[in-house]
Formats: C-alpha cells, structure tokens, sequence
C-alpha cells in the first residue's frame, strides 16, 4: 500500500545518489539529475529515493506518470500474457501492425478522443508527434494550394535537394514562453530558457506575445481583454508580415496551458479567436497537449473547456499518456503513404499500458476527482531565489514539486492525487511560507 | 520451436488482413501497410501473418528485430519481476535515473561501444538519436571557437527568437541518397526518395556526392579511386563555399553503408578522408549506424572495420539496439545540464532488452555467425518493376524481403540467421529468376 506520509532519513540527494552521480558522471553529462529513485519501493503519490527517502511526489516524472508508482492495473497490463507478444517484439507499426492494433487505437486512443476526432497517429515521444503533427500542417496547406493538382517534376527533384519550391520556405508560428520539444523542429516553436536553445540552428519563424494575465482576474477585467486582443492583433500582423517575406505561416501551434514557460493560461476568448484567424486564412492549428492532456486539467484535453466552435486541426499528446501520437481531423490525412513514417511510428506495448489507464480513468471517476481545473495548478513566486528555496525546504519535509518559467512552483501530481494529499501539502507550506 | 519452412495459404495480403486494412483506414492512412501480423505465433526468423501465412522474414520489421521473432532469453527479460518495475514507472532519466541505471548503462552499452568510446546518451528512436547527436556537434563547434569565454547576454536573448548570434546559422553536410530520420533536422539531412520530404521546409544545407562504386570492385580500381577522391574534394568545396555564404558546417553526417537509399558502399580510404577532413578544419563527424549497429555486419558496429585513426565523434544508433542513443567521444560531452535533453531521454525498459539481446550475441558467438560483411547485404536489379516482381514472387514463395533505393532488393535478417535459412532464399530466388 501507499505510505501514510514523507519520512526523510538523508538530505536529497543523499549519500547514495551522489555516489551513484559520480559513477553516472563517467558516462553522460549529469548536470539535470536531481536524485537516483527505487521504483520498486515507490507506491501511488510516494517516490522512494535511492537513500530510502519517501517522497510525496507532486511532479511525478515531469508531468508523465498518470497513475502513480507500481499501480496495480499498469502491473496487472505488463504481466498479462495476451500482452507478452507486443512486449518482445516491437513491430514497425506503419508497415506490420499487429492483429489487435485496430482495436486498441479504438481502445485506448479513438474512445478517448476529444469531441469531433475520429483520426488519430500514434508516435512515441512528444518531439515526433509534434514534428510529424507540423508535417501533416505543412502537407495540408500545400496540397490546398496545389487544389488537386498532381506534384510537379520541379517540386519532386528539388525535394530530395532541400530547395525551392519541393521543400517550401513554410513556417509555424509560436508563442513568447511556449514548449514544445527539442528537436530541431519543435525547437523553432520553443522559446523557454536559453539553455534549451543557445548554439543551436533555428527557422526564422515568427513568434507572437503570449497573453500575460494580471490576477485576480476580476480585477483586470478590461485590462485582460485589451492583452488578448494586442496578441491577436500581433498573431495577424506577424501572418501577413512573414507572408510578405515570401515564408507564409502554414500553421499555428499552441499550449492551451504553457506548461514550461511557467504556467501561464489564456482565457476560451483568445483560443477561439486563433481558431478563427487560423480558419479564416486557411491555416492550421496545432493545440499541444503534451502536458496538459490525460485528464490533468479536469477534463480529458484542456482544450475541451474552450469550447470552441471548431476544433483545432491537430492535437498532439504524450507524457501521462504514455504513447506519443496526434489526432487530426479528417482533411488533415494524408493521402499518400509515407509521408508521415518513420521505423515503429509508436510502439504497442505502451498503448497496452494506457489501455490500462483509461480503463482506471473511468472505473474510478478520476476526472471528476481532478475537479475545477484539475491538477494543473502552479504558484507564482516574486523571485526565482525565493521560489527554489521554498522548493529545498518542501523536499526537505518530503514534499517533491517541480520549477518553471522564471519564478514559479508547479504541480504536476499523478490523478490519483486525493484531498488528503494536498493537505499535507498545504501543512507543510504553510510552515514554510510562515517562517521566510 | 521455429518453423522448417514457409508455409503459404493465402496471398499476401490474405482476406483477414484486408478486412483489418480497411478498418485501419478509417483511423489513419495505410499507404505503407503490407499485412497484418500474428506476433504470439511468429517465431525466430519466420512471421506469420494474420492469415496464418509463415514467411521467412529477411527484413526484421525495417532491419529492428536482432534475435528474431520471441526469443526465448527476451521473454525471459520481458516477465523477470527484477525487471518489471521498469516497465511499469518510465523515469524520467535525465533528472530521477533508476538506482540500477549506471550499471545497466555500463552492461548494455558501453561494453559494447565501438572501440575509443566511454560516454552514452541514451535516446528513444533514430530520428532523436540523430537530433541529439547533431546538437552535440552544434554545442563542440560553438564551444570551440568561443574560446571558453562565458556565453554573452546578447547570444541567451537572441536564441530564444530563434536568431543569431544565440542560434547561429550553422550547417551540417550530409550525402545523397542518404537517410537520417524524419523529423525536421534529421530530414534536412535525409535524401532518399521525394515522398520523404516534399511539402516539407529544409535548411540550406549542403549536400555531397556520396561514391557510386562499380562492380566488380577488381575491375574498377582506378576509376572507384577517382570517384571517391572527387567526392571528397565535393566535400570540402561545400564545406568552404558554406563558410563563405555564412553558414558554416558545424559537422558531416554519414552512414557506414547507405542503407535506405540503395545499399551504398564506400571504401575505408573514403571515410578515412572524412575523418581527415573533419579532424583538419575541426568539425564533427557524426556515424549513423542505426540501420548498420548491433552486429548486423559481422562487426558490433559497421565503422570498426574501416580502421580510422581516429573515432567519429558521434555515432548513433536504434533499431536492434531497441533504445536509441548516441555514443560520443570524451570531448563532446556539454558541460552544461540540459542541453542534450527530454522528458525521457531513452526508456529503461528497452535497455533491460538490450541486455537480454547483448548477452544472446556474446553467448552464441552470433557476430561469428553474421561473418564476412555480414548480413547487411542488398542485390541491385536493372529496373524497378523487376526488384518488384521478384519481391512479389518471392513473398508468394514465403520469402519477407524489403526494397530500398530505386531498383534494390534488401536483405535485413535477425542476427540468427543460419545458412539453412540462406539456402531457402537461394532455393527460391533461383527458380523465380529462371523463369523471368
Ligand atoms: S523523436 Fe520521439 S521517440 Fe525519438
């Protein structure tokens, strides 16, 4: 069973991890590990450290255990022999699938979906599906402009030599403090810390203001109106302006929460009003729910409490979801083969694991559990100083959060997460907060 | 046990993987899906498929299955409880590694790394392998020729606009016909067949002639020789004439044997020049084995038998390797956290695989086995249409083959492929062949 509460033995990382960080530091650069884990020790919301050290883990992995640790039905789907198969052979999804894979896309993926997707592409990591999701945006606007017409010899050969007009000088538009991935793709559309970015090689895409809230939103109500229409106006003006540069914006991709940026939301307004710009320049929208899908928010997708009159074009998930992938809608499939591909495009023992996780997602109400906004919750410090002390002395009493943005403190607990545990949180915090 | 010998029923593919084929339609494209297969009844070097046709499979799911099809020491890996916590809590390994995972690092890899390397970066699939790989190169050249001076304010604000100074207009040069993954940088380096890349933006990065050999090789030498000194000479032309347009070649990207756009050779001479060259003007050479790693040529890795006087910088690989990743030299490690980083960076549970499959190959002497340049091995025809129709005819004879380039028949076997299975294939080969 889960444990009561934090015991801490060590500080973190404790003796153990730091001889493991010396030995790990003759292979690979170590400067992001924070401390080495015993997964076997570790049960629902509690981390156990290398050092024995329990931790209430409120950040789960960077955002990606949807169950917690060792859940039962996760241990129940990787030991079921029906499942062995897709365990030790991993097929190249896009060419063998395997006989069962129809009805675990409508298993575990298609059942799912948010309101109006019946298409989905798995992939198996957050990189590809947004990558590949920019490539069925890039494939989708071309083949509009061609209006049936059959590729051309020119577009063919100049392809293969990354020239004109075969590869297109397209671009995405992105916003001031989004993630989206690490390649070299997705990293054009990142704009988080400079250490994710400096040396590297980058498309000159445009990249729009994200809107910045002041709180408490009944407080600012007009100013936060006038915020989101300045960026509207600024996504406009950036689409003709880079039109006239002769790098027409394909698409538009957007976290409907930026999740590394420091949390920083947007009201249903804004999103449907980059729906309509995107729409009416027949453009596509890319809605990145790496982080904030799978039920965190409250809902399935965060984009679901928009309500938009349309839905976006793509949607990318990863993380708690535990395959990558992206649905799209119907326009945006591919005519061709190959065209969205790689070697396992996804890889079926983790849709067999999510399989899992759906079923508990709904067996135990855990959507209704998240409530309100769900899980997605941060707290925003006045200085990055204060916020990374608050962080060492919640670790200290065995509280596990994580930092984003600039200054801020995020949640990203599993969706087993009960009332019970907040409340630790909230006692131990409050000690914190009263003593600085 | 494996099966003697293919055993036909049905064409290929059968009823029941039409029916699958036209359910899969409704949820994503299936350009590129050949037949579904029997994963639980497929065995060692034979698949069956779902119409209950065993076919001796000579392509391994795009050259990625290295002990076949359920080898016994990988179910064995697959249902040890030692191992099942790995399956069931993916780590975030760059931040919370598992307190196994040095050793297992150590076990798995770089017992296995080519001669000259001690440091791994573990990744997920080739395409972020290659990413990664590459953006070590672009963090060694800038560190290079900053001197070892501290990055400037001007470089941390601009790399987060996507422009220069922080992400400079740097190059990586890579060769025709060339494949490298599908993700944006990955295809700026991929030149194999136009579907891969049209519609698709490309950087401006320069392409070389890589050598086209004539056979015999005895009764070319003279002209093979010329061929590849002047492909080398290409290659530093780009290299200079890219420095002058302002973007200068950080590194080269190579495979050992193409292996998607027609297997395509080069002697040790060429790559040795790349390496000379590379070394010379002190940029990265980046080796990408992840078609040619884990045996697949006689040596663990394809490069070893080129003899170089000194390692690539960067050799990537996936596939049989099952985890993607990338080795790298000693110099080549930022010394920055989370520089070379994601969510995941890699997945435990394949490398518990790996282990498995390391262990078979040492046990069972099965480098020994691949001999000569091993099982990497290709037939070019006149035409197409007749590779096609000889890869018809041998899939109706149960034969699995798969084709690559413009008029290649591939042969990409599991690294259990016996002589007996050798015979089968030339048994079949030979009649159909008579009769064309
Ligand atoms: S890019 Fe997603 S797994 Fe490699």
């Amino acid at each position: 069973p889960e444990p009561e509460s934090p015991r801490m033995k060590t500080e973190v990382p404790g003796p153990t991890s730091q001889h493991l960080l010396k030995e790990l530091d003759k292979i690979q650069n170590v400067g992001s590990v924070h401390f080495f884990c015993d997964y076997e020790k570790s049960k629902g919301n509690y981390v156990v450290d290398v050092d024995g050290n329990v931790m209430l883990d409120l950040f789960t992995q960077i955002s990606s255990l949807p169950l917690g640790y060792n859940h039962p039905a996760m241990i129940a789907a990787a030991t079921d022999p029906a499942n062995l198969a897709t365990f030790v052979n991993r097929p190249a999804l896009g060419v063998y699938p395997p006989a069962d894979w129809v009805a675990r896309l409508q298993g575990a993926l298609i059942d799912i979906a948010p309101p109006g997707f019946r298409h989905v592409q798995t992939m198996a990591c957050g990189a590809c599906s947004v990558e590949h999701g920019m490539k069925a945006m890039f494939i989708k606007y071309m083949s509009d402009r061609r209006g049936g017409a059959p590729f051309t010899k020119e577009e063919m050969d100049t392809s293969l030599r990354n020239q004109q007009p075969g590869a297109p000088n397209l671009s995405v538009l992105s916003f001031d403090n989004a993630f989206h991935g690490r390649t070299m793709g997705c990293l054009g559309l990142t704009h988080t810390k400079w250490i994710h970015k400096i040396d590297f090689p980058a498309p000159d895409w445009p990249i729009a203001r994200f809107p910045v809230l002041q709180y408490p939103l009944e407080d600012f109500v007009e100013e936060n109106i006038a915020e989101e229409k300045m960026c509207l106006e600024m996504v406009e003006d950036l689409i003709e302006k880079w039109g006239r540069k002769g790098m027409p914006v394909a698409g538009v991709a957007v976290e409907p929460i930026q999740g590394e940026g420091g949390d920083n939301m947007a009201s249903q307004d804004f999103f449907q009003g980059l729906r309509d710009i995107t729409n009416q320049r027949g453009i596509g929208l890319l809605m990145d729910e790496v982080q904030t899908g799978c039920g965190a928010t409250g809902t399935f997708w965060a984009h679901e409490q928009f309500n938009l009159t349309d839905t976006p074009d793509v949607v990318t998930f990863s993380k708690k979801m535990l395959t990558g992938g992206f649905f799209h809608k119907d326009s945006f499939k591919p005519k061709e083969g190959y065209r969205i591909f790689n070697t396992w495009v996804g890889d079926p023992a983790k849709v067999s694991l999510l399989e899992a996780v759906v079923k508990v997602i709904q067996t135990d109400g855990l959507l209704d559990q998240a409530r309100g906004l769900g899980t997605h919750c941060a707290i925003d410090f006045n200085e990055a100083a204060i916020r990374d002390k608050v962080m060492a002395r919640l670790r200290e009493k065995g509280v596990h959060t994580g930092g984003s943005g600039v200054s801020t403190l995020r949640f990203r607990p599993a969706l087993i997460l009960q009332t019970k545990h907040v409340d630790i949180f909230l006692d131990r915090v409050d000690s914190i907060l009263s003593k600085l």
